[in-house]
């Protein structure tokens, strides 16, 4: 049976990527075990399946791995937060910051009802800015943010104080 | 209990995306209704259940959200093939025509061993290029493509006589 310490020694350390001096962790390496990749998903939703979630947003790219996957055990809808330009229907928008420069996100307008309870998907939470400018968009379209759920954490980043608003669940801590 | 006509009925014509003349199928509706989903997973799933599927190669990026769910179903694992330059460890790269210009996708070079039995997974069939680009990649790292499924086809555009040494299940036309 998995845990999730044997879930982190599947994740494997890339040196200087995505720039020179970053240890980037890729979790590539435990998608690609069934097992694994299907223990990720449950011990995540677990933590859901007593709540009632109408809504899972993922954020691209691969927040759609686990947005998606979670999406079926859970059976509710799951809808996509995109970069700029990349969703075809009338959107709304959002700005935020990066190490370098700033990206933009977007949702589509008519996807979250007001009142619907959304949880928010992605694979990483590092500083948090990527997963507010997401809590951001839902709550525009009046959707309520019931939590934000992660396979791994970053904790030296701090990510979670800048969500502090909002419950946090994460599967894999660094 | 629905079927291919009801989720094909779920599918948003948006016209002018990505280009002016261009009338783009919007899944996303589709997406967003938890049933409607899990159904189509259902019915993608069941084509392949009683074949052995080693591992599901999924495409960027809408690829994601259904190659993670039907993984999750069926209980295998899933290998990212990426645009160029997202994917930290070492790759192999394949070189694509769009209508204007070329892409390129990757995949990591140690994600599928000889003789693993692959499922390519993307949500549309077009005119094959992405698809034969990603068939391309796996044969290259020896494994075995059993076939490529797809939420959608599109037909008139003949993608499937680009691919036309694999089995293709589709389950909405157009």
């Amino acid at each position: 049976m998995l845990g999730p310490q044997e879930l982190k020694g599947m994740i494997r350390d890339v040196p200087d990527f995505p720039g020179k001096g970053v240890l980037f962790k890729d979790i590539t390496t435990l998608l690609s075990n069934g097992q694994a990749f299907a223990t990720a998903i449950d011990l995540i939703g677990d933590h859901y399946i007593n709540q009632k979630v109408d809504l899972i947003v993922a954020v691209e790219s691969r927040g759609f791995v686990f947005g998606a996957a979670l999406a079926y055990k859970l059976n509710c809808g799951v809808i996509l937060i995109r970069k700029g330009g990349k969703l075809p229907y009338r959107t709304i928008k959002t700005q935020y910051e990066l190490e370098y420069g700033t990206d933009k996100l977007e949702i589509h307008e008519d996807s979250v009802q007001q009142g619907d309870r959304v949880l928010v998907v992605d694979d990483l939470l590092a500083t948090g800015g990527t997963s507010a400018a997401a809590v951001e968009l839902v709550e525009r379209l009046q959707g309520v943010v019931m939590g934000l759920a992660f396979l791994v954490e970053l904790t030296f980043l701090k990510g979670r104080e800048r969500l502090k608003n909002h419950e946090i669940f994460s599967l894999i801590e660094f």
